[in-house]
């Protein structure tokens, strides 16, 4: 049986999913302790079967996966000529069932509940995760409990919805939310796995894993990922020094976590060199599934960066959208400003950094933009309006 | 050099993009004529790239490819509990790069241009295709010109849009607009890669050698696929045919090709026992994506399907949106209302034929509900608005 631990503490605590957080420090649990033998299998039907040796579970339930990981490494070539830059690379997320990287982290917390029996879940979320909770919750029978932001769009509501979970909209402080879910879990016997679920960021790992063998089992120099709450970024380190553990590589990728300048409180304490972070003021940014003002898992981040030569950045909303449009018309993938902060982040770092020939780059692009299209029509997209008859005159118009 | 060929005049044709249809009888020309040499690769990086043998490319080019294809084949184990079913799949096409099937007929299209040296590709679409061939031009850097119908939503313009196509919304009859399209594409060299281009219905041959291998080379007794213009279906059929061909299998499964009955002019034709159908008057359907009242491979449709023993349903708006639903509460897929014709002629199909327990069955989930977020706001869709201070008290009440 895995233990969770605090990394801070150094304290170890049996598992008890209503019980995430250390009681001495209030920083959120990690997973601690490896299965003695472990391979990475090949061939096998899902990402999770496949690097289950280095999952926290002892079986996969097939009733439990929608299909998610085993996402597209895509060569980013056009990009790459354009701006002068080494090899680039997208890790596609969007290529999930519910369309963002949450799914990875949903399938191992939900196989965790069926495993220890528990009924009814629940998340916290400003959209994404509210979606790929409700939806695993349903493949797998569990009843759902999510509670949004008063300011969740309606899109995100309705995608999330559409699964048939109990869905609360909660006006009210965010964090005050988050410590209030637990709470009421405890009391009713519903597992929140929120943003910074253990189990979840076991489950991104899987990504970690897949990037080095789509790469040859070859390190990329450096990985791009947009940060909010922090638990993508410590799955994906933590996928890394795994991959040290078990002697495959020697070295980290320089981890690059970007933060949109708008709501910032990593970045702000990263350039402070500070071992805490302050909550944010005031945030605002057009990357809404990265705004969170006071991320549960920062303090770890901000360790784990420090311990292993990584860096956070901030981007502004301008450039943050610039990098959206570039994805979209250079590269063909449209995703959502959180994940275009990973290209901002990128053409900022390579003005200021000599990137060498050699170097391999790896965006991580977190979710897709289908789910923020109404924040698209303030932006210049152009289109033109014919009739049949005038159609052949306007294509003279538009080609020469 | 393939050639391409009219399956009702048998009549084989040189290739030319600019040239689709058999200049005897109109009908969409096919691929024809195999690779001498043959084999299924796998452990390949793209689905494109394992079948290569089975697609008109004499190369892949990695620069135009987003990692379409290898989609999950997901068990629907609380559907089939629900409804008393055999085997039951879904075939997630939505987990494609732009969310639809349509992109692996962009794939194999746009590396065609390439080969031939075509700068400027173009589609007329409904949405879906819109979005893909956008995409994917952009990716190899081509030019693309869409041309969408005056009644497509804001938001499938806005996810075709991004990719900074010409976009034209185009006023005036859709059947019109797609012989224009072709007269335009050969005046200025721009090929129009359409619904039933014969190298995107190779495309879709790759679905069906998924399922045949995700199924572990067994075949299912049932298929069922939504079917509109038919380059899908034809797709899909001809697969089965190219394995039947290698003698990997001995038959063909049954295919049952759902319509939506508001725009249903093959089921028509089937249920009339017609080789040709006749354009669908007033076509109404909240399944837009394959509301198309005059499609250009209707008649191969009616040739295949009757050849092989498949059938032709339609099923209402209140099945479909009721399959919808079934979808995404029982097993955590968020599809359109075009793919949830699937469920809906299965569980109308259940009703009058008696399945066999061993039977295996495939639902093909040919797009995701994300575009189509609009239609939803009129659905049963129920959530809850407290302040953070009432929480505990709503929690209360919908807990018991």
């Amino acid at each position: 049986m895995e233990k969770l631990e605090c990394i801070f503490c150094k304290k170890k605590y049996p598992l008890d999913v209503f019980s995430l957080f250390c009681s001495d420090c209030g920083e959120p649990l990690l997973v601690s302790g490896l299965k003695k033998k472990r391979a990475f299998y090949f061939k096998e039907e899902s990402a999770v079967r496949i690097f289950k040796d280095f999952l926290p579970l002892s079986k996969i339930e097939a009733r439990c996966g929608l299909g998610e990981g085993d996402t597209p490494l895509t060569p980013l070539f056009r990009l790459r000529q354009k701006f002068n830059l080494p090899s680039l690379y997208a890790k596609n997320e969007t290529v999930n069932p519910t369309a963002s990287f949450k799914d990875r982290g949903s399938v191992v917390a939900v196989q965790k509940a069926i495993s220890l029996g528990v009924k009814k879940i629940g998340t916290i979320s400003t959209g994404n995760m509210a979606g790929s909770t409700a939806a695993y919750a349903a493949k797998a029978g569990l009843k759902s409990f999510i509670f949004v932001k008063e300011d969740t769009s309606k899109e995100k509501i309705l995608s999330a919805a559409i699964y048939g979970p109990v869905l609360i909209k909660v006006k009210g402080d965010y964090g005050l939310l988050f410590r209030k879910s637990f709470e009421i879990g405890r009391k009713h016997g519903i597992y929140f796995m929120n943003s910074v679920d253990p189990f979840r960021i076991e489950g991104y790992k899987v990504t970690g894993f897949e990037i080095f063998f789509q790469l040859d089992a070859r390190l990329p120099q450096y990985i791009f990922v947009p940060v909010s709450a922090g638990g993508h970024l410590i799955g994906l380190m933590r996928a890394f020094l795994d991959l040290r553990q078990e002697s495959l590589i020697k070295e980290l990728p320089t981890f690059v976590a970007v933060q949109a300048r708008g709501c910032s409180p990593l970045a702000r304490a990263f350039a402070r060199e500070k071992t805490k972070f302050a909550r944010f003021p005031n945030p605002y940014t057009i990357a809404h599934a990265i705004s969170n003002p006071n991320p549960p898992g920062g303090n770890i981040v901000l360790k784990m960066i420090r311990e292993n030569q990584g860096l956070i950045i901030s981007v502004s909303d301008t450039e943050i959208m610039r990098a959206q449009k570039l994805l979209a018309e250079a590269e063909g993938i449209f995703c959502d400003p959180a994940s275009a902060t990973t290209l901002a982040g990128l053409l900022q770092f390579s003005k200021i950094n000599k990137l060498k020939n050699h170097d391999k780059i790896v965006l991580i692009i977190t979710g897709s933009g289908l789910k923020n299209l109404e924040d698209l029509r303030s932006a210049k997209i152009h289109y033109h309006n014919v009739s049949l008859k005038s159609l052949e005159k306007k294509m003279e118009n538009v080609l020469f």
